[in-house]
Order: structure tokens, then C-alpha cells, then sequence
């Protein structure tokens, strides 16, 4: 056995069974590793930035890590800015970056890098194996690490002689060592209760993904005492659509969230912090809290959310109420013109049960996902960090994870362009996934806040960057060029065909949506 | 004046006159100066990984550095790889990271990151300026870091804040105050010309560009004296073809640089370090300095390249031999199987005056570049830094620097995948550019290196991770797909008559050549 098996060991006999990999030289032992260990599914991307979204798609519906293989520094620079997603999502991820062989990093070789200060911004662990013995037991560490609740990117740096020097030594990691989510204030449950059962006008706002069970607990203190609730505008994960509570986001711009937040006198926090603007403005007000409002911090992303929750819920008296439940209530087939809201419609209308939703669809989200309520439950996934170019890995990777669901990608075309390798990966690894492109030709976001931020009316070159119609992109070749089947849809009728057409058929397809 | 019209005011003034962009909302108020500043040029790249390897490209050509415009941490990130080329090759670059308003930077929003943290690993430079005032200055002090010999990557991190607040400071970057490169170790020189002037086996290593001025210095160096020289495997720039004095590149395997090598008894470094190998592998040399061999270290790559060359061949005794000049000879046209060689015979037959040949075609680099000796002066860009990705966006960015040359990016597909994007730029920006994409549906190089490392036959799972033909790309429906004409070549005569159109017409085109 060599180092690189010993990983691939220790990573399999730890449950961590998938591993997203774009290697190059550095990592070919860890390639070769996988021939010898059957249990080990490896996935290639043609870009690092597939691999680590991939990696954070599949772990928010695994519920465990992924690992990714990425080559010296620079292949984990192009995988950075996913693991940034992943990091601000907590979603558990173990990422495996070769390096040069231990004595050949004093040299200026031409690849030669700080991984480690590459990797350091955008991890929560970092370790670096020195020799061949360790490997095992550091990503064993590495997977203990990655599982700090609620999720954590641990980055393991494998030396190439690391990775082919011999071993005997194994390693599983033990995720009864793993720390409990940090304990909730008692006395700010308690404060947040009685101001709550003071009948005063109070807000909750929570963090980390939505579950089932928070979801049910949301509705029940809302329907038992009247508290407004809103998760987090890019809340990791979210259980909606039928049979499920439904719990209202913060709106993404200030002013919105800010209406929601009106007139709160106590603001409860749980599972993170006062709720802030995305960017700051100038002349606008970039933290949310209402003026005056007493602020109950209750616990971080990284305390005991569902403990938390629940205590409140029983606290403030309102464990017996009944929830509000979301019914069943397909739309019928949209007609006419193409839009947004037309496209949610026919996704409610066709949508199998248990689908998964990949949301990167920008200015559009809005329209499409207002028409999902009365859909059957689904499971809905947020560009959590706001890093663009999440949507197509990270369905890519929900894909691997849920082999009998069906994934929809929903994906503004700037984004799109970030990592639009995923497509070759949907169709080599066969995954169904439906992905829709919102085409609007242009960084239809910037246009707003162009003049959000003072900017004012742009002049024609400022208005050229924000523009994407010269050329304009076509979608379906690009798909055509990836191996995945494609059609364009410019009426609803055409995109109620188009959709029906891809849930009918097995593997990746496309539709580029044109709005 | 706000924050961002003064930087681009600097950078203009400093006549640093086009900026590669993908900027986003902390970028808006950059991207409006561009309307009340019409010196500046804005090139948009789709994805950052285009944008910094578009400056790179633009650089070497242009002399002087471009600035990039990217989008906080994360499309800082996203840009790092081709940075990394950039830091490795020298070549000046001025980074421009908008981030969150300083004032922002406290609280844990989703784009909120250590930008400076992740821009120190791949820079030369990192400033970040507080306050509008200090923005002017600071961007001319990127500038003149950038143009620290031969050439420094620079990163400045402008806050939104600094952006949007008025100032009345001007700076302009003074390059008088830059240092000159290090003096060379006059005894070196010395002890090398008297090996060289002794008989001895003497090989001379030359680090950094090769221009014309240097490359008819080697060739005087080796008809006066019989001496070796080799210039880096990775040599940022060359200046190549009819007229100008060949210079031998270090192979890429070691095996093979050991035999060019072979037998030195005194090897003498201008310009960087004793030569290594790319990778180090399990039983073999890293170090390719010959057993015995006497080192005569006269500069490294921030010397004076320039003057150590001359006095080495003025105290050798070959100021007034006469360098060996290649001489026009274009082949004939290839006909018959389409390879590597039949590629650069039609380009060696085809080829306008002063063309650029951007290398990253990996496997199939011998093969065509063996064939161009005979053709027109051309200069010849390599992958400096071994992060693939570069090519298509460094042929963009000379596109830009040089509007009367044509350019040809010599693309392996692996690579060209990474950042696909840049055929958009391609085609919006309406450059002479032809992109000769090798399609051989693998990481050809990996299965070399796999069987080099030790790693022997791969297995089925480990030969799937270097294979891409499972589904096939096609190059022509991707170009397409960017609006850049397309046709696929599978012969020799289709390649002939798909170089001829492309070189006859205007604007970008792609060849898919199938190996």
C-alpha cells in the first residue's frame, strides 16, 4: 500500500465514497488508487470549478462530504471560488490538492505555490501531509473536520511522495469525536420568549438550512404566537412545496428585507447574526436591525439550531399549534409569452414529486420560484456565498447524490458562462438533470444596481459591460458541444414542450429560455 | 471626481490604457469612469480566468502592463490560476479587486473574504487602499511595482467606499523611481568566459525572454566558441522563425533535458536558478545540473539579463563572430494524415509576416512547432507557469495589444476547456485570432505521466480520469455557440483550406483539428 491508497482508504472506509477530480500529474497515484478500491466512485470535470461546486451540491444532499482532487495550487486556485460557496453554506467538504513531491517545493518549479495560502482563506482546516504515514491519519482528520456542525471545508494538501511512498498505516475517522453544536443561550431563549408572549411585535430570523422539522417548527410558532419568521436570504437548503410549512426568505435588496423587518421590536437570532445587507450603498443603511429593536442572539451558524428552535417554540407556548401546511395546487400549463413566471408555471404543472431545485436563476428567481407553492415537495438549494457559477456543478453534484430525483438547474446565463463545463460531467455520468437557461443577454443584475450604488445612468462603454448580446450566446450549441441535447424556447408553449420532453427522457437535456 | 474616476485617471495618465474586466457590483463605480475617461479600453471577459489571462497575453506583447477589473474575493479567485502564469512568467499585471466597503468588511456577508489573503499567494504587491484619496497614488504605485524588472504582478484592492467617495488626488506612476534590475556578479562572469575561453564543455542556461537582441547574442556565443545554450522550457516570450538566431529550449522530461546537458562540465546561469525538472518522480533526478559540473551563477531573473549576456560574450571572445540566422523556408503544403506536423507545415506554408503563436497544445506542441523553423519572423508566447487555461485567453489579450498581427492560439483541449470563454471576447471584440484546437479526447500527458511516476498501467477507472471522449467535445458547435465561425479538419487538405479561410478573413475563427 502507498500513501495515496492509504487516502483512498481511508476516505471509502469513512463513508466518504465519492470523489470529484480534475488531477494532473501530482495526483496520479491517487488515480491510480481508485482501480484498487471498488467502493470509490470518482467523477472528472473538465474544470475545478465543476469539481468543488459539484462537491458542494452533493454534500447538502448526501449530508456527508464529497472529496475533490484538485492539482497544486493553481488547480485549487480555479476551484476557490466554489469552496467559497461551500464554506458560507457550511457544507461539509473534504478537498484532496496534490503538491509537489516534499523535496522539490524549495524549488521554483513552474507550478511551485502557497498552496497552503491558497487554501487558507477559504478553509476552516488545513493540513498538509509530510510523509506517507500521516496520509491516512490526516484525512481521516480532515473528514472528523469537515463534520463540525453544522459543515466545515477541510483542505488536505498531498505532497507527491506522500502519495507514493509505502505505508501501513490506516486510519477511519471517528465522528463520535466530532464536537456537539455549540449550546444556545438559555437566557436569551428565555428573554426572546417572554417577548414573544408579551404580545410585542417580534421577528425571527433564522440561519442554516431549512429542514422539515425547522420548517414545521417555523409554522408552528408563527401560527401559535403571530411572530414573523424569515430564513436567511441564501439559506443553504430548503424543504418546500407540498405537505411542508413554508418559510419566507429576506429579500435580497436592503430596502425589501427592510419593509419585512418593520416595525420589529424584538429581533431573535438563530444559527447566525443580525441580519446585514448583501453589499453596502452609499446613503443606504447597511445594517437591517430596526432602529430600536432589542436584538436576541440566540446562537451562531455553528450552535444547536433545532435545539434552539425548539425551546423557543415550547417557550413561548405555541408547541401545540398547528402548522401551517403548504397543499398541493398544480398551476395550469402557462400560454403566450415567455417569462419567468411562465416557467415556474410549468415547472408546478410537470414537476415529479421530490425534485431538487438548483437556484442561480439572478433577477429571474423571483418570477419562477413565486409559482412553485403549489408544487409537490422539493428541495431547494441557494447560491449561499454568492459567488456565480454554482448552478450547473452544484446540480451536477445533487444529481450524483440523488440518483432517483430529478434535478432542475435554474441558471441566469452570466453565471452560466462561469462553469458551463458542467454540462460535459451531466452527460458522461448520465445524470438527469434539467437544466434551464435564463437568457436574457445581459449581467441583468449589475443593471440594477448599477444605480443602486450612485452610479447612476450608465454611459454606453459602462452599459457594454453589463451586455452579453455581442455575440449573443447560444445555449444549445454550447450544450450540442458538451453532449447534451438541447432546444430553445422563446413561447411557453415551446418550453411547456421542451420541459415535458426532458422529464420524459433519461440523462441531462438543456432548454435556453429566452426572456 | 469620486475614488474610481481618479484610478482610472492615474492608470490612463500612467498610460496604462486597457483594463480586461468582469466586474460586478463593487465594481459599478469603476465601470461608469470609463464613460468620462476615453483613453481607457475595456475588454469584458465572461469569466475572470479569461480576464487575467487576456492581460497576461496582452503584457508580454504590449511592454507595459494591463490592468484586470475583478469582483471581491471570489473573482479574485476565480482569476488566480492565470495570475499564477502571469507572477511565474514576469509579467507585469495591475490587478484591480473591488471588495466591499470598508466599512462592510466587519460582518460576514456571502461575498465577504480575505481578499488580501488570497491575492498574496500569486502577487508580487498587494495593496489595499482606505480612503478615496489614497486611491490615485496607490494605483500609480501598482503600476510601478508592476514594471519592477522584468516585470512583477501587482494587486490593488479598492473597497467600494474608496470608489464612491469624491477626492481631488491625482498621482502618476513615475518609472523613474522603479529599480534597476540586480547587477550581475561580475565574477561569475569572469569565471565563466574563462571556462568558455578554457575549451571546456560549457552550457549556458537563459532564463526569461528571448529577444532579438538576445537571441543574437546565443548565437554569437555559439559560433565564437562552440558553447551549449538553451533558454527555458517555458520561456515567457521568443522571438522565433526567418531572421532571427535560433535558440534551443530545456526539454519538458528530465530524461531528455539530462541529454541536452549531457557532458557539461561548467554550467553557467543567466536569468534564473539551475535548471529542475517539471515534476519530481519516484528514482529520478530532480536536479538536472550534471554530476561535477561547475555552476557560475551569474544573475537570476530580476538581473540584468541584457547586459550579463553581453559582457559573457564580450569577455568569451565572441563579440565579432556572426550568429547562424535562420533563413525563409516555407514548406510545402501537407497532404495526406492530419497530425501535429501537418499543422505546423501548413502554418510554416500559410503564415503572414510577424505573426504570434501562443503555445498550450501540450502534447501536440513538438510536432507543429518542429515544422515552423522555415517560416516568417514570428514571436511565440509559452505557458510560463504550467497552469493550464492560458492559451485562449493570452491569444485574445496579444489580439488586443497588436490589432495588426495575426494571432494563432495553438490550444490542446484539455486546457482550452478551462476557459472556453474567452472564444466570446474573441468574436465581440472582432480579433484577428485563429484558434487551432488539437482534439485527441484526452489528457494525453497524463497517460505519459502516469506510466513516469510510477503509477504503471492505468486501470479502467484511472485511464476514465484522462479521457474525454465520453461524450465527445465538439469544438465547432462551442465556437459556435460564442460566435466565432467554426469548421473541423480530419485531413491535412481540410486543414489547408480551413487555415486559408481563417488567415483570409477578418475576426476569429476556430479549427478543430482531430488527432
Amino acid at each position: 500500500m502507498n500513501g495515496a491508497q492509504a487516502l483512498v482508504k481511508a476516505l471509502t472506509d469513512s463513508d466518504v465514497d465519492v470523489c470529484f477530480a480534475n488531477p494532473g500529474t501530482s495526483e496520479m497515484h491517487f488515480v491510480a488508487a481508485l482501480d484498487t478500491n471498488p467502493q470509490m466512485r470518482c467523477v472528472l470535470g473538465l474544470f475545478e470549478g465543476v469539481v468543488t461546486g459539484a462537491a458542494d451540491g452533493y454534500a447538502r444532499m448526501a449530508g456527508k462530504p464529497a472529496a475533490t482532487l484538485l492539482h497544486t495550487g493553481p488547480g485549487l486556485a480555479n476551484g476557490l471560488a466554489n469552496i467559497h460557496n461551500a464554506k458560507k453554506a457550511r457544507t461539509p467538504m473534504v478537498n484532496i490538492i496534490g503538491d509537489h513531491a516534499t523535496y522539490h517545493r524549495r524549488f521554483d518549479a513552474p507550478l511551485s505555490a502557497d498552496v497552503e495560502g491558497i487554501a487558507t482563506p477559504m478553509s476552516h482546516w488545513v493540513g498538509s501531509a509530510d510523509t506517507a504515514d500521516e496520509v491516512a491519519a490526516m484525512g481521516a482528520a480532515a473528514i472528523e473536520a469537515s463534520m463540525v456542525a453544522p459543515g466545515q471545508v477541510a483542505s488536505l494538501i498531498l505532497p507527491a511522495d506522500t502519495a507514493w511512498n509505502p505505508t501501513t498505516k490506516t486510519a477511519i475517522a471517528d465522528l463520535t469525536t466530532v464536537p456537539a453544536p455549540d449550546a444556545p443561550d438559555e437566557r436569551a431563549i428565555d428573554t426572546a420568549a417572554a417577548a414573544i408572549t408579551s404580545g410585542a411585535a417580534c421577528t425571527l430570523v433564522l440561519g442554516g438550512a431549512i429542514t422539515q422539522q425547522r420548517a414545521r417548527l417555523v409554522g408552528q410558532l408563527t401560527a401559535g404566537t403571530g411572530t414573523r419568521v424569515f430564513c436567511s436570504t441564501w439559506a443553504p437548503r430548503q424543504e418546500s412545496g407540498a405537505g411542508r410549512s413554508p418559510v419566507a426568505r429576506l429579500q435580497y435588496f436592503g430596502e425589501l428585507a427592510a419593509q419585512q423587518l418593520d416595525g420589529t421590536e424584538h429581533l431573535i437570532i438563530i444559527g447566525g447574526h443580525p441580519p446585514i445587507t448583501f453589499f453596502a450603498y452609499p446613503d443606504k443603511p447597511n445594517e437591517l436591525t430596526p432602529d430600536g429593536a432589542t436584538v436576541h442572539q440566540i446562537c451562531e451558524i455553528t450552535g444547536d439550531i433545532d435545539g434552539a428552535l425548539e425551546a423557543l417554540v415550547e417557550r413561548s407556548g405555541a408547541a401545540d399549534a398547528a402548522p401551517k401546511i403548504l397543499e398541493l395546487d398544480r398551476p395550469t400549463l402557462p400560454d403566450g409569452e415567455l417569462d419567468a413566471t411562465a416557467v415556474g408555471r410549468a415547472m408546478a404543472h410537470l414537476m415529479p414529486d421530490n425534485a431538487i431545485v438548483v437556484n442561480e436563476a439572478g433577477t429571474a428567481g423571483g418570477g419562477y420560484q413565486g409559482a412553485l407553492r403549489g408544487t409537490p415537495a422539493f428541495t431547494l438549494l441557494a447560491l449561499t456565498g454568492g459567488s456565480i457559477g454554482y448552478g450547473l456543478p452544484a446540480a451536477t453534484g445533487a444529481a450524483i447524490a440523488c440518483p432517483d430525483r430529478r434535478v432542475f438547474a435554474m441558471q441566469a446565463d452570466g453565471g452560466g458562462m462561469y462553469t458551463v463545463q458542467a454540462l460535459w460531467t451531466q452527460a458522461r455520468e448520465g445524470l438527469d438533470v434539467t437544466n434551464v437557461i435564463f437568457n436574457n443577454g445581459k449581467y441583468a443584475i449589475l443593471q440594477f444596481e448599477f444605480d443602486r450604488v450612485g452610479a447612476h445612468s450608465p454611459g454606453p462603454k459602462a452599459m457594454s459591460m453589463l451586455d452579453l448580446t455581442n455575440p449573443a450566446l447560444d445555449w444549445v450549441s454550447l450544450a450540442t458541444g458538451m453532449g447534451v441535447p438541447a432546444e430553445r424556447a422563446t413561447t411557453a408553449d415551446e418550453f411547456n414542450a421542451a420541459l415535458a420532453t426532458s422529464l420524459a427522457t433519461p440523462g441531462p437535456s438543456l432548454i435556453e429560455v429566452m426572456i
